[in-house]
């Protein structure tokens, strides 16, 4: 992430210089570099919450030239289906694996909001990338666009999911004993018959290991039938707490 | 995509819940829900460039449970990491199949700016998933945070990267003729010495080899050599145009 530099081509509306500062912050990117950026639109980059760090240290340049100038791999991006350009698109994943294991510094390009990036600003880039949006509708907010392309970056194929513990399943035999106790109150409150006792019971307990119970509310279904079981012994009674 | 519906709870400013409406537009989800959103936020999102769709079939609620009423997938997004929360969370790339794979109407719900989605409001999800945001930094603005979730959506593993035409390799045969022109520039500019004329030659056609010469440049790199080597044996003429 460190040699990534992020770069806004003219960019005009202050909001999403911070926006785009503020994606940078939430996925450990840190290289701002501003391309012919409106002074004030700089100046109010206001929504960056949290993304002063990333603002402080961005750099302004008057050229595309100049901003890349220390990067080996430049890539632009476009919202622009491959018809239109003459230059090879690669998807974002690849983009983005390319992007990672690239062997020295790397830019990647955003255009102004209005117009993109021009022909002179593509001119600097050995490839493009491409968001994958509809063609009806292919144009992005700057600060989403960069948003998207820094995730994809940081995503990993090889990650796991993470299960906090206290989300682990019930073990089947903690699941068993939730189901029978549910039979008695079920046996109790009539909706098991004699002759189908046996099959009714079976689909009861299947009903119960089929339904995902936490380990950690194991205990909660228990007290629950031993309740409502307690009540249905004793309807006369108060709440069985005593 | 059509089953899916994206679920803003209490958000607060107009311009994210716009920009929510506009990734929606980008990416192709058209069913936007808002629970306990603010009047003036609501009627003010303006930011939304060509969404307008979006805004105008959105849906109002008062509660969770009214909004998600007809879905049988909810699941809430969260930047917090798994230490501090009881649910189960899934990661984005696996929240974003198994929504896909979903047989039926899913919700994906998004909380407020400031403060999240509370513990009602994830007591109705099934599980969550979080955007790995760094932890130093780890929440996102709401409209890039629902663009870079709606992109894992629609992202589709299997989906090829496209070449356009222009891009293609320049064939082996038309990189060997433009090795060979100038190969003659070079010899007539005596940089290749006759005892190591064989090596030079082979040097330089390995360069031009291994450079990513275009299909469609192919003729521009054929046309600088012949230029250059007709003005090498003609130094005293003009332009060599005539």
């Amino acid at each position: 992430m460190e040699q990534v530099k992020v770069v806004l081509v003219s960019p005009r509306n202050p909001l999403n210089i911070g926006a785009a500062a503020r994606a940078m912050s939430n996925f450990g990117f840190f290289h701002l570099r501003l391309v012919n950026a409106y002074d004030v639109a700089y100046a109010e980059a206001r929504s960056a919450v949290n993304a002063a760090e990333v603002l402080r240290a961005s750099k302004q340049f008057s050229t595309v030239g100049e901003a890349v100038a220390d990067c080996t791999l430049v890539v632009g991006t476009t919202s622009l289906g491959p018809r239109a350009l003459k230059h090879a698109i690669r998807r974002l994943e690849t983009a983005g694996r390319l992007l990672r294991e690239h062997p020295g510094n790397t830019a990647i390009l955003f255009g102004s909001e209005k117009f993109g990036l021009s022909n002179d600003d593509l001119s600097h880039c050995h490839w493009l990338t491409r968001i994958p949006t509809r063609e009806a509708h292919h144009s992005m907010n700057l600060g989403q666009a960069v948003a998207v392309c820094l995730y994809e970056l940081i995503r990993r194929e090889d990650e796991e999911s993470r299960q906090p513990a206290a989300a682990r399943p019930a073990s089947s035999g903690e699941v068993e004993r939730i189901a029978a106790r549910a039979v008695e109150c079920l046996r109790d409150a009539g909706y098991i018959q004699e002759l189908t006792a046996e099959s009714t019971e079976t689909k009861i307990r299947r009903l119960f290991h089929r339904t995902n119970i936490l380990e950690t509310d194991a205990r909660v279904w228990l007290g629950m039938f031993r309740q409502i079981l307690w009540k249905l012994r004793n309807p006369s009674c108060g709440d069985g707490t005593e």
